[in-house]
């Protein structure tokens, strides 16, 4: 193919004369699967930037963005194009009783009938990009896809999976997706809550034709591993120059309010010294976080992501005021120590100013490492494909920090762009889009084809 | 009088069945005047409690407190009460066409036209208490209507004035009473401004009667002294044990609103040391003006009374803050270089943050000193009656300050309970009210009876 060949289809992928399904996801002619066994590179770049675009459209916001919440009619299509999709690559579709959506590739070997589960989630924030989620969704559609067409059926089966949710931004709950498939939720038992505008998580699932029992259960038992391929959101691989990231594990969480109370004085009448300022406290104790988080170091982050003054007018010295911690570090004990810390810390500064102080913990989540095996498998193959890649952390939580409740569990990182996500901005290059799909099409073959003995 | 005597009249001030206004105001019989001439502080004490709680009916608030916003038909009917007190005491009450109220007292001296003004004013804040303001008016009115009954007609004219507006709560314009008088405002060049009905100055000027040329010009150039007799809104009298501030100028003001720029991040996934975070920055400037103003010290006061973080949610790090500073000082000098540099110490966080900062000053009000011959008159008359007193400077906005600019002006304090002001727990007790009446009385007996040369 020449460069205009490639323009020219390129033109047509991102154009309103898409190629049909069928056409894309053909394209790895012999000439570009290349003929030394290397995956297609640019060919998985053109069908990710492809179906990524198609999949914005679902959702797409006039103002910039997409927002594909919750079992919304977006959610629906998005999902309903996927299911086509899928059946177009040659998989078996299947809905779940929560909404999760599943790709089967079934596997040839009639003692082993464990499942190699890949994917992530469907739903955005609220004008997000076209990114988060939903690479990991295309990518392993693109890998499974390629495997399938390059060396027929695996061993062990493999599965596509789009989660229902994971983003939290429809409900005040997040992982509806893959907590059903792993016990922690069950549409049997749906949380009591609503909305924006006052609808049940309930009858939001059931008017999207879910949670009554028309699928199969989302509970699974069969999952062997899951592998999880994301975009970074975050600025590290970027800045270090490297194409991959390879998860050790996720952070663990805790999140606070703090309250200071003080007292509301006249800003003119009142001297400095009777102040009893409860804003200067909690700026002195919003600064405190950011010095010891600093002093301890990655993987630790501390982050005063809200502070709000009361009366919170110019000329009243504020008798209250409130903030919020977020705090996260791989170790489960770092973590605890440097709460402890900052709640002896913000006592003494409290006490230095005549205030009071009080906190209350609102989000707990321990951290989860993942597979070891499976991340020294992918340390490998990076290696062994001469992709630059280093390991680290995921500060954001993920679906694969639910799954490896059930199965070992990886996950695969590449570069955002200034490290900018749940933004219309989001952006990752085509190049590094594909590299992560070499990846994960190089692990699940070893995983579904070699049947690789790690798992 | 009895004690008995004493608690039954009591109950009838503060009950239902309030005395007739005749009877209120002739209660000092000679046994409670006293023999010896000195003014007859329990009298004042229970004539000062008794209006003051007639006038917090007028606006009284369900919730608690008194609203009683400029040109309201809460403010009319207390303009109109008082009317109708000021010819109970025998001063002949007139409007001017701002709606200020004045009652006036003839002098005899046929050479001397000019006119000894005290009051201050009748508006509050939303939900304010029973004092501020009105304290300067019902005082006037009780000193006045003292000295007349006492010493019969003075030698130069007393008038007392309830000014029509000084808080500023429902225009966004403050001192619209005294800056008519003084010439600041012209009735007949209203500001083009809205209440937060979208009711303009001019219309709801006109619905009260005023602003037609009903009334004479509100502009006076008869005006020789003012004396405002006022509740602190502040703590200093109560904490250092004294009975009456003499105010010797009101602080020059400054204020700011400050917008830091940085760098919106997710709170998981960039390293402390990636960040640039907004929030961070505003909150060492917050302290850096807090630790600056202590330094200074009195009469320097500095205040950040909001602060905001953006986006504001617990899990991003913060792109943008902005935060108001409020800077008062007596010298306008020393508020200047103060000023700047806060403003050069803010651009040196700002870099080390790597975010940005603008600032704009949205307020400048130059300090204005009293009389010093009117104060130091208050410091003698304070001696002589034995009352602790102190000099201070008043960090809040007066009438005082406007009418400053046609004619000398004094003002004097009295304590605030616990400092507390615009607020229904606002209070000074009977004895501190009684002694600010008496120190008015006798520099009104200066100025208007023994024609005190000193103005």
């Amino acid at each position: 193919m020449t460069t205009n060949d490639a323009d020219r289809i390129s033109a047509r992928l991102l154009g309103k004369q898409d190629p049909p399904l069928e056409e894309l996801l053909a394209l790895d002619s012999e000439d570009e699967a290349g003929t030394d066994g290397s995956p297609p590179e640019r060919l998985f770049a053109r069908q990710a930037t492809a179906l990524l675009n198609r999949l914005g459209q679902f959702g797409a916001d006039p103002e910039g963005g997409t927002s594909r919440l919750l079992y919304s009619p977006a959610w629906q299509n998005a999902q309903a194009a996927l299911e086509e999709w899928m059946n177009g690559c040659g998989l078996r579709p299947y809905y779940d009783d929560a909404g999760n959506l599943f790709g089967r590739l079934e596997g040839t070997d009639p003692l082993d009938r464990g499942v190699i589960l890949t994917g992530s989630h469907i739903d955005t924030v609220r004008r997000g990009g076209l990114y988060d989620g939903a690479y990991g969704v295309v990518g392993a559609l693109i890998a499974v896809s390629y495997l399938q067409r390059k060396y027929g059926p695996p061993r062990r089966t493999l599965e596509v999976v789009s989660f229902a949710e994971e983003e939290g931004s429809r409900f005040p709950l997040t992982f509806w997706g893959s907590g059903n498939v792993t016990g922690l939720y069950d549409t049997r038992k749906t949380p009591d809550i609503v909305d924006a505008e006052g609808v049940t998580l309930a009858d939001a699932m059931n008017g999207a034709g879910f949670g009554l029992k028309r699928y199969r259960p989302s509970r699974r038992s069969d999952v062997r591993a899951f592998i999880e391929l994301h975009i970074e959101q975050g600025a590290v691989l970027e800045r270090e120059r490297k194409t991959i990231g390879i998860v050790q594990g996720i952070v663990g969480q805790k999140r606070f309010t703090f309250h200071v109370k003080g007292e509301a004085n006249h800003a003119g009448t009142t001297p400095m010294s009777y102040r009893k300022d409860a804003l200067s406290a909690a700026c002195e104790m919003a600064l405190y976080v950011r010095e010891a988080a600093l002093q301890a170091g990655d993987p630790l982050v501390a982050t005063v992501g809200k502070l709000e003054a009361s009366p919170g007018v110019a000329n009243v010295v504020p008798g209250a005021a409130s903030f919020t911690v977020d705090i996260r570090h791989a170790e489960a004990e770092a973590l605890m120590l440097f709460c402890r810390s900052m709640r002896e810390r913000f006592e003494q500064i409290a006490a230095r100013y005549g205030v009071t102080v009080d906190g209350e913990e609102w989000m707990s989540a321990a951290p989860v490492p993942m597979s070891a095996k499976l991340t020294a498998l992918l340390g490998k193959l990076c290696i062994s494909r001469g992709l630059p890649y280093r390991s680290m952390y995921s500060g954001a939580g993920h679906d694969a920090q639910i799954v490896s409740a059930i199965c070992p569990a990886a996950m695969v990182f590449v570069p955002s762009y200034n490290g900018i996500s749940h933004s219309p901005h989001e952006f990752t290059s085509e190049n590094d889009l594909a590299a992560g799909i070499v990846v994960l099409a190089d692990l699940l073959y070893m995983l579904a084809y070699e049947g690789e003995a790690a798992i």
